[in-house]
């Protein structure tokens, strides 16, 4: 099928799924759970084939092993999937919430009520557990998606779509077409394309990809291309403190978007040659004349530098920071609450690793992604990011022409 | 001063407003109006060099009586538009409102705090009052603006301009550059390119403006293209509401975005005929053969149908219409309700006119705009829709090791 009538389909699915009951929404996602469940053999048969594939591309230097190891399913992976997708059923219903009642005058009412953003396109690299993720999050926000994921876990991706969309079929009342994949580079530039039918596209992958998509599209996306996040020590930090913290945000997942990239530290901080030697310590090589302060390692290295303040802190990162994650280590609430109020950022944290910007520590169950955005969602994005909302006004025969010439007035009494 | 300079001053500025006390924004505000009041005669003056340059230009048929009407500041404008700023001073700050607070652990709490997005590019045609309205919007929100008027009104927005900045200089602790104006085509080529510092575009002006900045910007652009608003009258509507409803959405101001284009009749209404003469009788043209079904006449011109079945109009408006706002005429609740639902609208009616679609009669105090997005802000755009929000995380010294292997355990445990 070409990609249009593909997004088309996706959009009228969306306008049927948008007001299905909770119960309807909940009760497909615990069908793919157990279907998942059921057939997870048969999953873990299809990832062998993208296994040995993926195999001979490392052989070759083609793809690293850390993309091979996203790859890889196993059944930690598994139970993980299949619990994140019961975790989601039992979320509150993130559609129809009431965000404001209000009446306007007697007898007219307004009501904001929270509905779905309509056809998410999603485009993913290695990981296949991001499509029973995504498709779950999906449905719970009552939006259709169209999937991309990367080539080098075709098998495993169709056989999970194949398992989602046999167990949505058996739910009474769901329409068809709400999760459909797409395989090909043309159909990403078509979709890129499609603002017609295609809402928000949230790209989960690296830096490369992501900025061709935002370079690439009209429509919008939700997501970051760097992860450049920096911890400031400042003058009264705790030494001990610092170190844990910073051996966390640079070690527990060196390629992860929330690593630190950059240690920034006061140069009235005493204890500042014992703190790097304790970081050496730990592996981690670090770097004081970086070729440029905005780059992300991934690695177990980081940049740092001496500042005169926490001004220069500050303007230091959000000069050459990416909006993603920043922490001040300080003994100084004050000192905190300046850093935090004016570092322009997602996350700005306060004697805590960077490390904690992810949906499920924020308790939103899963993400469908952290933003950098200034606009729609900011920092992880859970169930609330998937939706918008709608302005509901009932009357009984208002018109406009009474409230102008002044026969009636507005009261505007808020209920919720 | 080239664009870029300025908007590298806006983005400093929106750093320095960004956490502002609500105290000095209002008394920014107040100063603002009182010295608008103080120099209306000023303002005036530069308006009539504006409106004899206009004059000669309607002569000639380069612009038309309207944009003439829009551009013509008078006592009643003038009394609005310093109402309007000191109303906005009295809003709620929509600023560091806290919308969660969550322990994720024992001292370990997140809070989601609402922020400014930064910087706001405006641009809009011939209404000079627009430049107060949104410089308020802008400065309650602590968000810095570069605005771009209409080349009709310069000399007024440049007078209304130096009055804000000359009433801003007086406020202490005010920071220089939030309110920055542009004057020709380049800057608005510059300005849309300018993602570096600029995070969101918002036009205010018709159709043709506001579809050239969605095609030529990667910014978000917050606003809506076309208006094009339908009313269906379901089969047990009653012929008398119906008749005052239409007549209003049709003719209290035809050329608003908010005017009914397009009427859906019921076949099984049984009024259609008596219905139809009566909107005649009240001068509104009726076609029931337009060259499409997506065209916003903004005269007393009205596109009409008969459809079999209030699907039938679900689908007719979801197809053509533009979603921003929706209305029907009903007896039936549970019509209502299934229209409102399926309706893919900013904003869904039942028994009102579509011209209630408007932040001051919703009670936002002001709008920006109304926005047919469906990421971020959606209908009429107040100060909430020029906020978004930043997390933040204090703790003292936790690690996500120690999450990841087991040690500790989130609790999530919702505070606000």
């Amino acid at each position: 099928m070409d990609f249009v009538n593909i997004a088309k389909n996706a959009k009228e699915a969306s306008l049927k799924i948008a007001d299905l009951p909770e119960q309807v929404k909940n009760e497909a996602l615990l069908k793919i759970a157990d279907a998942i469940e059921a057939e997870k053999d048969e999953i873990f048969s299809a990832n062998s084939k993208d296994l040995a594939e993926a195999e001979k591309l490392v052989a070759l230097g083609e793809i690293t092993k850390s993309v091979f190891n996203r790859l890889k399913l196993d059944e930690n992976k598994m139970r993980d999937m299949i619990k994140g997708i019961r975790d989601i059923a039992a979320l509150p219903d993130p559609v129809n919430r009431k965000l404001l009642v209000r009446e306007l005058d007697e007898g007219l009412t307004l009501y904001k009520v929270s509905c779905p953003i309509g056809v998410l396109g999603i485009i993913f690299e290695a990981r296949p557990d991001v499509i029973a993720q995504i498709s779950s999050l999906a449905i719970k926000s009552a939006n259709a998606v169209i999937l991309k994921g990367g080539k080098e876990s075709i098998n495993t991706n169709k056989k999970i779509l194949r398992v989602i969309n046999s167990a949505l079929a058996l739910v009474k009342g769901f329409p068809e077409n709400v999760i459909q994949q797409v395989f090909t580079r043309e159909d990403v530039a078509e979709m890129l394309k499609c603002d017609k039918y295609i809402n928000l596209i949230i790209p989960r992958g690296g830096n490369k990809l992501v900025k061709f998509i935002k370079e690439n599209t009209k429509i919008p996306v939700l997501g970051h291309a760097d992860g450049i996040c920096h911890i400031f020590v400042d003058e009264s930090a705790d030494l001990k403190m610092a170190e844990k913290i910073i051996v966390d945000a640079k070690t527990q997942y060196p390629s992860a978007c929330n690593s630190v990239e950059t240690l920034l530290i006061h140069e009235k901080f005493p204890y500042r040659d014992e703190l790097l030697a304790s970081l050496q310590l730990s592996e981690i090589k670090l770097i004081d004349k970086p070729e440029s302060w905005a780059f992300e390692y991934g690695d177990k290295i980081l940049a740092f530098k001496t500042v005169k303040s926490i001004d220069e802190a500050i303007e230091h990162i959000n000069t050459y920071g990416s909006g993603h994650t920043d922490c001040i280590i300080t003994g100084s609430v004050e000192n905190a609450e300046k850093f935090m109020n004016k570092v322009d950022s997602a996350g700005v944290y306060r004697n805590v690793s960077t490390r904690f910007a992810d949906g499920f520590r924020y308790g939103f169950g899963a993400e469908v992604g952290i933003s950098t955005n200034k606009t729609h969602a900011r920092g992880p994005v859970g169930l609330d990011g998937l939706t918008i909302y709608k302005y509901k006004l009932i009357g009984n025969g208002q018109i406009v022409k009474d409230y102008a010439d002044g026969t009636k007035q507005f009261h505007h009494r808020d209920i919720i």
